[in-house]
């Protein structure tokens, strides 16, 4: 075994990911030889400053990422320098350059995929992007060979490991948002500026990523819809678990008729699922194929080495299909022709999404509240499945907790504008949606 | 696009999986050859009887699967007759005619694997097996290809449905074994003769070929250990509800410093594991790797079209594949030089596995019983993690529930020997295993 040359690789980027791969691929350096049939070498090390749990003694190193896209001793560039112009200056120079490209780099592929795939394309080279969704979890060689058989009929994840510490503390601790976000900083789970994660923005590429490899449609990152979970109470992750769910902070997209959903937003599911029971920061998605039925994927989606585990894996990958013919591989978004394919479905706008939803108002304790609202839902075909209405006490507001069936979203805006309007109804109602996800089903 | 030659495709076998396989390869054509780059072709069907859920018009037909293994029109022939003497017959005489060889056989691949691949690898042709285990769960894909960066440390699964199917309703309704194993038999999940699910020998043929591709071990379906559930009883259900644990059949393997441990046993687990919440006929596999940590792959383990999505999806691998030279494919079992490398380590005896254990005995009710209890684990160097005693009926037997730490199985063996000659107790000594499979660490 092991007959044929050694696949050279430079890393671009020593950071926590890079450092993660440099050791894996240094450590399991037999085993990853005996798996690809052939050694795959660390040729070069681009990186601004060392990282002291990597020991890159005896390995050429440059400060200048550019200087591996030009190494004409690399086969396959490995961009962990994360962010899009960089990066994207990168992943296009060395596709000029006839290299291959490993990424872990979901903004970038989220935002500049459809042209980075398309120079790929012409230059006839693999740009393998497992890590960029879910870390170490396999779930886009899942998606595009495990589940090839299948139309896939809708997927959901959670996968943004900050917002899932979060929403793990709230529920079992009975913190608030704040409280949580500040220990997950101090911790390091999350960042100084927690924006790109508690927004929903880092679940949205992650998203887009997996909704184009399910259907075979191309990147649209601007159409996803994205809310966070900022403004996620104690008392709503409470009142769900009182009606037999649990909140998460889930990327989901589903085939309908029309189109494809393609959001990201707090989503009330029930406990017995799966997902429900995905603690901390780990990650899941569930994946519904036609013919598979509810399949998901568990583990951990960032940290160092089990980013690396998926790096390795599309590094594995390359040694396998480098001198194969590009007809042969396995294409980028999973499907051949995509941007010559012009029947796609659009992605929906959020006003067409169907979905179920959990509300809360405050109401004024008189006699008629119940009935007005439920007037206004009906009358926009909106069913009730369950209300929960405190006891007052006596002069204070009344919560009223309401569930209710599938609707269009646009039907579910108008009717809470409706209520907000209402004199028995104080301040804005929260709306949070609600999937019951089948995936035992 | 689908400028390729079409791969054409002989099913061996119109059951329910080779029903389903006719049927997704029908309904889905288009998206599996613009998933493949070009079609994939049912070109001949052997069956013995007409499948009423499929449509065959128009399909050339036989009755004699040996027909289908020397078709010169057909490059891949799809083994789902089951079995082990005429598959093994027909998957030999096929590859000796230069086919590819896709099956879902978990049977025949444990027990001639080895002899197969040899013959695959001989005449450069793909095996591939990905229905073999676990259904329509892409898990071999996952620990050959997704998890390769990484030395994998252990994998525990629920590999079998029609015991999770009996261990699910006994623990949910308060029934017994043969009270569920009744109702299984009647809805079509288990067997008239249920044996092969219900003692754990269809599930060690999966751990079987699951530990092979995670080790790069030859298959060595003698050495598994296999214990079925037919002795559980709702009363240990229940004690182990109440230490915190629920009773799962378990395919177990783990990589030691002497050797690997491959069991099939029922086991108590911790009921917060993703795995404890896997109910009724599914499945899933947890796989912990040196990098990724711990990961989970979950869905249907068996039915006709879960199982086809597997078969199709090795379909698709087989059209990527066909045309690149064998030192460039992924190797049958995950490693190269498989059977030249005589450095593996043992498959180690069951009395060598380490474990902790639940026991139940039942004592009579004098002073002093539970001291010479705890005296013969203690000489063994076994400590008691938890100890239940119920209080006793005057004049009845009293149940004493204990859990232990992490022992050598042999040391066990010989205290439950001892525990068993006291008079103190009576009747045999009932023994789980617990396992903690931390994979939320």
């Amino acid at each position: 075994m092991a007959t044929l040359k050694p696949v050279r690789v430079g890393i671009c980027g020593l950071g926590t990911v890079g450092g993660g791969t440099f050791n894996v691929l240094m450590r399991n350096a037999d085993e990853i030889a005996r798996r690809a049939g052939r050694p795959i070498v660390i040729e070069q090390v681009a990186m601004r400053r060392d990282n002291p749990d990597c020991d890159t003694t005896g390995v050429k190193t440059t400060s200048d990422v550019f200087e591996v896209a030009g190494n004409p001793d690399i086969d396959v560039l490995v961009e962990l320098i994360g962010g899009y112009d960089t990066a994207r200056e990168l992943v296009l120079t060395a596709i000029g350059n006839g290299k291959h490209v490993v990424t872990a780099n979901k903004a970038l592929i989220a935002v500049h995929g459809n042209e980075i795939f398309q120079a790929a394309h012409e230059n006839g080279v693999i740009v393998a992007f497992e890590a960029a969704v879910a870390g170490g979890i396999p779930v886009i060689k899942s998606l595009r060979e495990g589940l090839g058989a299948n139309r896939i009929e809708w997927l959901a994840g959670i996968i943004n490991g900050t917002g899932n510490y979060i929403l793990t503390h709230m529920r079992d601790e009975g913190r608030a948002f704040e409280d949580v976000l500040a220990e997950a900083q101090a911790l390091g789970y999350a960042e100084a500026d927690p924006t790109f994660d508690v927004e929903g923005i880092d679940a949205a590429h992650k998203l887009t990523i997996l909704a184009s490899i399910a259907y075979g449609v191309p990147l649209q990152f601007d159409k996803a819809y994205t809310e966070g979970i900022s403004r996620i109470t104690y008392d709503d992750v409470e009142q769900a678990d009182n009606l037999g769910y649990i909140i998460k902070h889930l990327g989901i997209s589903k085939r309908t008729e029309s189109g494809f959903e393609l959001r990201v937003h707090p989503t009330l599911i029930p406990k017995e699922r799966l997902l429900a029971n995905v603690h901390g920061v780990k990650n899941a998605i569930a994946v519904m194929g036609d013919a598979v039925g509810p399949t998901l994927y568990y583990g951990a989606g960032a940290g160092a080495e089990p980013t690396a585990s998926a790096v390795v894996a599309d590094l594995l990958d390359v040694a396998r299909d480098i001198t194969t013919d590009h007809h042969y591989r396995v294409p980028y978004l999973a499907f051949s022709g995509i941007h010559e394919n012009d029947n796609n479905l659009p992605m929906l706008p959020m006003e067409d999404i169907v979905t179920a939803y959990y509300l809360r108002l405050l109401a004024v304790d008189r006699p008629g509240v119940l009935a007005r609202v439920a007037t206004i839902l009906s009358e926009r075909g909106i069913s009730i499945e369950a209300i929960i209405q405190k006891e007052a006490t006596e002069g204070e507001l009344v919560p009223i907790i309401l569930l209710t069936h599938r609707t269009r979203e646009k039907h579910m805006n108008e009717a809470i504008r409706q209520l907000e309007s209402l004199a028995d109804i104080a301040g804005p109602v929260t709306r949070i949606r609600v999937e019951s996800l089948d995936e035992q089903e």
